[in-house]
C-alpha cells in the first residue's frame, strides 16, 4: 500500500505542476508527521528528510541506525548521515534544484502541517544560503489528493472495517438491556472487537462512546456508570482498524418503558430527522460541490425541523486516521480554516453524523460511510432505517 | 500523576520566573503536542490552548464537544467554544497578562516542539493586535525541568517496568536456543509480555528488536528470520510500558560452538568493554555535569580498547517515553543540537547504552538505567556483569 501511495503522490505532483515534496521529521514517535502513515509506514529517530519529485525520484535522509528499518519499510533511495543532515540536504536539493517545493505546513489542514516551528527553523537557517526556502509552498493540496482519492485496496480495507463494526452493533441489540451501565455495553464491544482480533479505529477510552440518556456528554467521552434507564436513548460511536483503515460509525437505541409498545412520537421524530438529514445530504453529495454546502443541507434540515444546530460538522473523510483527508462537510466556522471550501472529488470517503437532543431521553445520533463516486455517493454502511427499539 | 505533573509545572514556572505555559494544538490524535502526556493525559479535536500560570491557573480552551473529556482527565478550569478560539484566547491572554509566555517550540529538543508551524502562524495572526507575540519564549527550559524530575510515583512506575522486562529477558535465556529464528525469540517475548498484561515500551515492530550475528541491522530495526548460529552473539533491545511509564534495556548473549567450553577471548573482551564504558560513565555521571562529557567517557574507553565509536549518544532519559526529557549524554554533534550541553539534575533518569562489533560474531550491547541522585548515580537497573552464554 505504501508504494502505491508514493506512486500516487508522485502522480498528483505532476497534475499540480509541484517539482518536489519535502517532509522533515524528528524523532516520529513523538511528533509524527501525519502523511508518514502513508508515505512511510514507520518512524525515525533522528532529522529525516523524504523527499519526492515530479521525476520520480524517492529519496531518504535519514540518520546511519534508521537506514536497514526504513529500507525495511518504504520504497526509497536511503541515504545515512551520522553527526549531521545538513550537508547531505544541501546537496540533495542541489542536486534535484526544485523551482517549486512543498513543505508540510498548513494553517488550515492539521494533516498538511505536521512540520513543526522548531523543524521549520532548522530547514530555513540549514538552507539559507540556497534559493530553495523562497521556494517552499504548503502541500495542502497534494495531502488533500493523496488522502482523499482512495485507492482500490484502500476503499477495500475501509469496506472490511466497516462489515464488522455493523456485525458488533447488530450482537450489540441482541445484548443489551435497561440495568445495565455504560461501562459494560463498552466492555461487550471491547470482547467481540478482540475476538476479532481487531483494534480500535481511535483512543480507546473513547472507542466505543456509549451514550445514554439526557444527562451524557454525548460526544467525545469515554463510558461512564450510567445505568441504561427505560424511556431514554442510548447512542454508540465506534469504529475498529483493519488492515490499517478504520471505520467511524454511530447508531441509536431507545429503551422502551414497561407500558410502551413503541417509542414515543417525539424520540421518533428526532430519530427520523436525523435519518433525512442524512438522506438529503448525501444525495447532494457529488464530485466539484464545496463541502460547506453538504453539511448545510443537513443542517438547515434539522434546524428547520426545531431542533438545535449541531456544534460540529457534518462529516468528515475516514482511511487510516479516524478523521482523516482534508476537505470536510462542516460549516464555515472559523475553527476549520479553509476546509470548508475545498470541493468534494471522486474516491473520497466520507461520514455523514448530524446529531439532535430528544428532551429528556438523549441524544440522537446516525453516522454513516460513504464513498463519492462520478455522479453522486454510494453507501458502504449498510444505513440505520429505523429506531433499535429494546424492550423491557 | 496529570495533577502531580501539573502542580509541579507550577512551581517550575515561579522557580524559572515565566508567568504562562501556552500549549497550543488541534487534532492530538494526528498531530500529538509531546508535553500533553504529562499535562493532559487525552485527545482533543479543534484548536484548544492549555495554559498554566504562575500564580496557579489553570485554564483549557476548547472546542465544546471536548469539554466533558477534558474535564474528566486533568483539573483544568474549561472554557468551551463553538465557532472560534480566538476570541476567547485573546480575553484569556488579556486577563492574565503575562509578561513572559512560554510556547512548545524549540530547535534543539523534540519534546518542547510540539508546536506546528501552522499552528505558530495562526496564534501569531489571533494575538497580532496584543503586545503577547513578542513575549513568547521556547519552553525548553520548562520542559527540560518537568520532564527530568520525576516524581515519586513516576520513579515508582519505571522501577516496576523495569523489573518486568529483566524477568522476561531470564525467561529468555532458558528458552533461547540455536537455530531459532530472530522472529521466534521476539515472539516469545512478547508472550512473556502478553502474559503480564504490559505492552511494548515503543513501536511493536521493534519491541523486542532481536539481533544475532555479525550482519544484522544492529538497531532500530525488528526482528527477521535470521537464525541463531553456535559462534554468534545476539543482543536484545526491549522495554515494557506499565502504569505509563516504560523501560528500555538491552542484553548480549553467546551461543557457543559445540567445541566451546567459554566464549572466545574476542567476544568476552567485546562484552566487558561494553560492561566497563557503562560503569566508567556511571561513576562520572551525577548533578550539575554537562551530558556529552558523560558520553565522552564511555567512547573514548571503547575508541581506547581498539574498536569504532558508535553512531549515536550514549543515553537517554525515560519515562512516559522510551526517549524522554530533554538533556542528553550525547557527542557534541549538530543533530543533536543544544541538549548535550545541558546540565544533569537530580531526578532524572538516564540509560546507559553503548554498544561495539565484535568482528565475525555481532554486535555487543548492554543497555542499563540509572537515577541521578545528589552525588551520583544508583542503577535502577541490575547490570549485566557477565556475558549470557548459551550452550549448544
Amino acid at each position: 500500500m505504501i508504494s502505491q501511495k508514493i506512486q500516487q503522490a508522485v502522480s498528483i505532483l505532476n497534475e499540480q505542476q509541484i517539482d518536489m515534496w519535502l517532509i522533515f521529521v524528528r524523532e516520529t514517535s513523538s511528533t509524527p508527521d501525519p502523511m508518514l502513515d502513508l508515505l512511510l509506514g514507520t518512524h525515525c529517530t533522528w532529522a529525516s528528510a523524504f523527499i519526492l519529485t515530479s521525476t520520480g525520484k524517492k529519496i531518504a535522509l535519514v540518520g546511519s541506525l534508521d537506514r536497514q528499518n526504513i529500507i525495511d519499510h518504504a520504497p526509497y533511495k536511503v541515504i545515512d548521515y551520522v553527526g549531521s543532515i545538513k550537508d547531505l540536504l544541501i546537496s540533495t536539493m542541489k542536486e534535484i534544484d526544485p523551482a517549486r517545493i512543498a513543505i508540510n505546513t498548513s494553517q488550515n489542514d492539521v494533516m498538511a502541517d505536521g512540520l513543526t516551528h522548531g523543524m521549520y527553523e532548522i530547514l530555513c537557517e540549514y538552507l539559507k544560503d540556497t534559493p530553495y526556502v523562497q521556494r517552499f509552498e504548503s502541500s495542502e493540496s497534494l495531502v488533500a489528493a493523496l488522502r482523499g482519492r482512495k485507492v482500490h485496496a484502500e476503499l477495500e480495507a475501509i469496506k472490511s472495517a466497516i462489515k464488522e463494526t455493523l456485525d458488533i452493533f447488530e450482537k450489540v441489540s441482541k445484548y443489551v438491556k435497561v440495568g445495565m451501565t455504560e461501562k459494560q455495553v463498552a466492555g461487550f464491544i471491547v470482547d467481540q472487537m478482540e475476538k476479532k482480533g481487531l483494534s480500535p479505529a481511535w483512543d480507546p477510552e473513547q472507542c466505543p462512546a456509549v451514550f445514554t440518556g439526557p444527562n451524557s456528554a454525548g460526544a467525545h467521552a469515554g463510558p461512564t456508570d450510567r445505568v441504561i434507564e427505560s424511556g431514554h436513548i442510548m447512542n454508540i460511536d465506534f469504529g475498529v482498524r483493519k488492515n490499517g483503515y478504520v471505520s467511524d460509525l454511530q447508531r441509536t437505541w431507545y429503551f422502551m418503558k414497561p407500558d410502551e409498545i413503541r417509542a414515543p412520537e417525539e424520540v421518533i421524530r428526532g430519530f427520523e430527522t436525523i435519518r433525512d438529514a442524512i438522506r438529503n445530504a448525501a444525495a447532494a453529495l457529488k464530485p466539484g460541490i464545496e463541502g460547506w454546502t453538504i453539511d448545510h443541507i443537513a443542517r438547515q434540515f434539522i434546524v428547520d425541523a426545531g431542533y438545535e444546530e449541531f456544534q460540529h460538522g457534518l462529516g468528515h473523510q475516514v482511511g487510516r486516521k479516524a478523521h482523516d483527508g482534508s476537505a470536510l462537510l462542516c460549516p464555515r466556522w472559523d475553527r476549520y480554516k479553509k476546509l470548508p471550501f475545498l470541493k468534494v472529488e471522486a474516491g473520497q470517503v466520507y461520514t455523514l453524523e448530524p446529531r439532535l437532543t430528544v428532551e429528556g431521553a438523549g441524544i440522537a445520533t446516525i453516522e454513516e460511510i460513504v464513498v463519492v463516486k462520478g455522479e453522486g455517493v454510494q453507501f458502504l454502511s449498510d444505513p440505520q432505517q429505523e429506531l433499535w427499539v429494546i424492550k423491557s
